[in-house]
């Protein structure tokens, strides 16, 4: 059930049976030669539907742009700073308080925003405390990240070995692959690749990594190996999911 | 050419000859009982598509979540405050002025969005003259709100006369049925409907507009109209986005 | 009767009675010329003085500097940003609700504080529901625009026609030349003037409209045409005031 | 020279002499059962006045509204939260710097601005370092509280020895009955009056000073000590000012 | 008693006896070229200790940057902005009131922090009031600095006349003597030394003030001077602290 | 060496010759029945300086208020919320760069506190990208958590194992018994303690985890196992710092 296509009395509905909700974060950010910039949106979209319909949970609209600030130096990028970021995110749990949900259970498709996201759940918490919303003290977080799947992990490295890397990685290209047949790129890809800097501020991170992969040779992707992430992702999360709306 | 498609080397090639950038902003709130609660967000987001299509501009992610605070009083409705949204306009053009776009065309689905994307812009101008990016001085935004096109307005008035209303209206739910067909929602509506009041803060709005409509017919609303709604905004926006990214 | 002559027993007698309080808003910003940098300001703060006399209204102290940043690029001109803006508003506000007050009639002598004020209005709905200030969720407030009064805006076609442009206006500087007989400004003003181009960034806006008026010929203003403008947005508003206040 | 009554053009060649300008700063605040609330930015406005037709400095338009958060338990009273406060103050400075001025006078009447203007000051000098605004570097900033002049303090020690007290005073009073005779309250007044405890929030402060007097007898203030008031003041500061904005 | 030696339940007892803290705040900035950049914290933070056993206190950690934003053109300087400070200093007082403590005693080892630490505390009344927190109504905050004791600054002018200065002073760096004589510098120090100068940004004290001496002869001190400093800041912030605690 | 014992122009000598900088962070929160409050900025403080000494590296004033929001719910627990500890870090790292520092070692005491510096950081290399400071595009941040160095996670596991827990942990307690013999706590200890609930706000915290241990019996720690702890974390933390100071 997507809240995009529900109606404000289908909500309504839905509340009397669950406080939980699905919220799909993705990035919009360079994934290197080949890997599409919506990529972490898309795949925490696609999952998040496939979890909430596997589920029965309503699915939020995507917030298609997070942090990424070290990505800005490649052009397209697009981020929060975390400030804001913490802003946005308050401002959807408090919203969607006030209307009843307390479990907020968020589908994540980018690395970089789990330090942001936690740090504004933290905030909300204690925002909620003050204002004392009814049910505010009920209020539960939580981060899905599909790309941590034990499952998803395991079959990265079964297909890709180190050529997973960790950014525009094989896995992320090929479920967008799986999603999008239509926008599969093809690109000239040095066999070198870089890998092993720590991430400071965009300019170094160009620099340092400068057709935008992370060690990753996305050219292993096909939309197979897209379908079966999708799948393995789907399950463990609906499961996580499962958990998290049930336990008290 | 959607960005979320788009490898950043093909952003970098498209910036060799545009420096403009389409980017949808919706809401997620209440549309009364038979409209979906997305859209405004749909509708941005369709209509930027075909736009972006027609005249060969890049369209950014589209912006799910805008400013609805006086809706918040029904179940599902999220909302930036305006000072949050101010900042999230803030850091999207500032990310792309880094990467070289200059014109940004919002293409706008909520009315209540207006004033603080207004204020944003203003906001943002004055940040860009502080920080000296290059090419900061020359950024400009416009919002083209499909529903304000002339001829959306005039067909509207000739199908649905004062059934039109100003919220969850007939030529909106009718864009949804068009590009949602499977999600066309049916459900009993008073013939008395709520109009004239103007808008205060979400608990009055609530105790005025009782099922969220506000004069509106949405009965009326078939997917026929929504394409023929689709096709007026689709060429008079395209028009607007030429003249705007040929200005000087 | 005005605030800043009454004492706090005096307000609370008044609020006894009425929970209504005017408060003017301008701007401090250049105006072509030969208008007055306060000409928003003057305006504002001798109608809201009418207004208040008229119909026994209590009337706040005149918020002088506004959101005009596109007019920084000419000296003298001071705006706030429209972040900082929307806390003050809101600071105002909260102050007054605790006091008693409920409604809150701006008028307004400078377009370009609309969208600000409208923003900061919602962002103030939403902040004292979160209080649950006594009377909070009775609080409304109004923006009463004296230069768009039907009145108004039909008298300065009459007079100036297309010579009423739409900043440095004949119409508003008639209105500081009856006010302030003392300070009316000759200066030499080219018979082409820019207009028509939209309003982006301060430099911009200065090269645009190098001496600062927007298609206005405001040598066509006289005292005597002022004091017609005040009579008219006086009658005007004081009905939209009594109208705003009596309403529930 | 009023900028409120000054063109643009004229505040430009202003400019080429002179690089200073006052700005006046009060409150709006009880002043106990005979003070006006708007007190303090009458006197600063008036002092600000004179001092500029003294020593020919451009004055800015009065700031109305400003940290009176501890009053705000009495009806009328508006105040800006501090951390509004410093961002209104920089907003003003950096718009004038831009316009090329670098000497700011603040002409205070209230206490209770110092610290938030003192502070205001800090952020605002390191805020132009950031930004490398031209001569934002040069850019220097002056309270002068007329109150806290030597010669008004002694000759409110004459006149009303411990009656003075610290607000509400008969000084301030009679400065107000000076600008305003039309305006001069009467009220009974208790013998006893609260003095001596400190200030701290809005509930305690009127808990403590049940009528808004700071162990003050405003009933001894006459008009004409508030032209001696004024005359005082005057003098002194348009020392101050030229002391300021003559040195390097 | 010192809070972080402490456990949650020994705080748990002492909230039952008293409502009391101490807090020590200073600062981390230059002090010349004898004086330590630790001097402020190190005296605040040594005089807390020493009041916290005489009268039974609790003592909070120590505050170790405050507002310096002048001194940063010297290496080594780290201040917070204004705005920083008061939502650092709210941050203390929310989370402690929420443990029960409603009397806050700063002890202040730096003069630039009092306008902002009075700012934070205006701000903070007024939002405890928002939040209403139990006990919130009762909070009241208080800066002591230590060397505006009178019986430390009549012995800081017995012992050094002009050379005490007002910033870098040889009482200060006494006191930093005595706690940390391991620590005593020496370096050559100009005779001439700069004073008068009121204090603007950053670059222009760097430029007034070339040694970051303000007036002051450090040479002066000992530590036989820092013991009597300190001996009698904590029996006078002793005193002060007891009859705040026990006021009502 | 110990910035807050050193003198400014020690510093620039430093400066000469590394850009690197200790600074340790810790918290102010229950660390249960017998855990100092101050834990967490012990271990950070002592950590660092001996780091500092056995690397020769500047060590910075340690912060001991970090993000401990959901401990607040114990008594004697401060936090700042992270939107404040964002500025708080950007303030520093501002500050220490335009004194040339580039190079920034966080040894931090508190996992609490990483999504959050993970956050300031991002934000922070932005901010400084926007100013151009000088050498602000070398800017370099790391965090060195002394509890989860290999060496000191190995020996906790072999001393304690399951009962080191997660949070007031016999590591971090003997870490500082060693530090401060003088304050080692007695307390009954249940031997049931809570361990396996997911963290969210301070309310749910102190009821999931009533006298404030996760999972840890801290019964286990001595004095001796704190020495070892200590001389691990240093090696560890030593050699971490040298290859980060030490790369490009």
């Amino acid at each position: 059930m997507l809240l995009q296509l529900s109606t404000w009395s289908e909500v309504e509905t839905y509340l009397s049976q669950s406080q939980g909700i699905i919220l799909p974060i993705g990035s919009t950010e360079q994934h290197g030669p080949t890997g599409l910039i919506g990529t972490d949106a898309i795949c925490a979209e696609v999952i998040s539907k496939g979890v909430g319909e596997s589920v029965g949970a309503l699915v939020g609209p995507t917030i298609n742009v997070g942090m990424a600030l070290h990505h800005t130096g490649f052009p397209g990028t697009i981020s929060l700073r975390p400030s804001t970021m913490i802003q946005v995110i308050r401002d959807y749990i408090v919203c969607l308080t006030r209307s009843g949900f307390t479990k907020f259970f968020f589908i994540n498709g980018h690395g970089g925003n789990i330090a942001t996201l936690k740090a504004a759940f933290s905030e909300t918490y204690a925002h909620l405390a003050d204002l004392n919303i009814a049910n505010g003290g009920l209020v539960k977080c939580k981060v899905g990240n599909w790309f941590m799947c034990s499952s998803v992990y395991k079959l990265a490295k079964e297909l890709y070995g180190d050529g997973e890397g960790s950014h525009a990685t094989p896995s992320e290209v090929a479920l967008t692959q799986y999603v999008y047949p239509e926008a599969i790129k093809v690109a000239p890809l040095s066999e070198d690749v870089a890998s092993g800097y720590p991430i400071y501020g965009a300019a170094n991170f160009r620099y340092r990594y400068p057709d935008g992969r992370m060690g990753s040779n996305p050219a292993l992707a096909t939309p197979e190996h897209g379908k079966q992430f999708y799948e393995l992702a789907l399950k463990e999360l609906s499961n996580s999911y499962l958990q998290f709306v049930n336990s008290d």
